[in-house]
């Protein structure tokens, strides 16, 4: 028994990967340089619209933003399929930054950014342990309640 | 006709770079690793002074903030023509991180991250699109509004 | 009479670099990909305690965080030992991103990042000089009062 890709993993965990989400403003989805794989951050977007949104620890709870921090991974993995042609492409997920909107009170950006964490090592398995960065910010765009940023190692 | 060198298109535009900031602290201007040249974080800086100091959505607007973007940005330029003799000699445009100093009720980061972006598109065509991740920040060195970090694939 | 090692000059500074923190999640220490070493985000723990929590001047003065800074840096030291076997394998510092945890207020983000800063140059001498982005950040993980990103050169 082969070990299964990451285009089969995500078909067993039953996600359809939403379609590429256009960029906010003037840049591009991601660049390649080398065998890195650059993608532009990611919000929790739903058909365009961002869920969740507002300051974690005070109207979305941890809970909700970790979702949010999954939904945002998903959208960064569709525009890495539309980058490379397949996930199967993906050598390794190299670096993860997690920006958690939240309040100077707030100390739980860890657990919001497992959300990312563990969805991305369910579908790429050992080659999706990453080394990660979690931050707070005080906002970000459009009142998202996270934003990820993540750097593949590409074939 | 051929098309033109981001320097001539610099000329074009009619913008004069700064000299090169001397950084504010114990760290250098630029490093160079393989093809990718790391450019530390730039701020809207003219003759060492920050042009519109403040909060976005506060005591400085977002249309000040675009111009402290672009400001920033042509700052960042003069680190890498320091670096490399030319601008010429900068093949892609990699990666941007836009900060935007702001309250938690401020949403146009990308809007005030674009001023950098256009102006990068303006020097370099296709090769200045880039990826991005615009961010919100309490507060930035020397109470700028917009700190910029650009990372450049050079020849 | 050869220059010293960074191995050497740690030892010379009298400085014994703390085991390797687990990190407080599911992602790991670190990742290599070709020659880059990309460590996660580090915080000023002891013992697995966070020195001087809260926001950089409120209750923490910018002297705590600078020390605070300084010891994330050997919480990074210690992730890259454990990775490449010795620190003399760093052929570079080639990147350092301080975050530091302060209201809107704040302007000295600077001075605490050269905490870890001046450390890299201690250790590392030439090869220790590197790009770097200040930034403030409302809140981090743990309630802590810097977290530092650093990306190395390795043989």
């Amino acid at each position: 028994m082969t070990e299964k890709t990451p285009e089969q993993r995500l078909e067993a965990l039953g996600v359809t990967l939403p379609p590429p989400p256009k960029p906010l403003a003037s840049y591009i989805p991601w660049v390649m340089t080398g065998n890195l794989l650059f993608v532009s951050g990611q919000l929790p977007l739903v058909d365009g619209k961002v869920l969740h949104p507002g300051l974690v620890g005070e109207t979305v709870t941890a809970e909700q933003a970790a979702v949010c921090a999954r939904l945002a991974a998903t959208n960064a993995l569709s525009v890495a399929r539309e980058a490379l042609g397949s996930l199967d492409r993906i050598r390794r997920v190299v670096r993860l930054a997690g920006h958690v909107a939240a309040p100077s009170t707030f100390t739980g950006h860890p657990q919001v950014v497992n959300g990312a964490s563990d969805f991305l090592a369910e579908v790429f398995g050992e080659r999706g342990r990453h080394a990660r960065v979690a931050l707070g910010a005080p906002s970000l765009p459009a009142n998202a309640c996270v934003e990820l940023e993540i750097l593949f190692e590409a074939e």
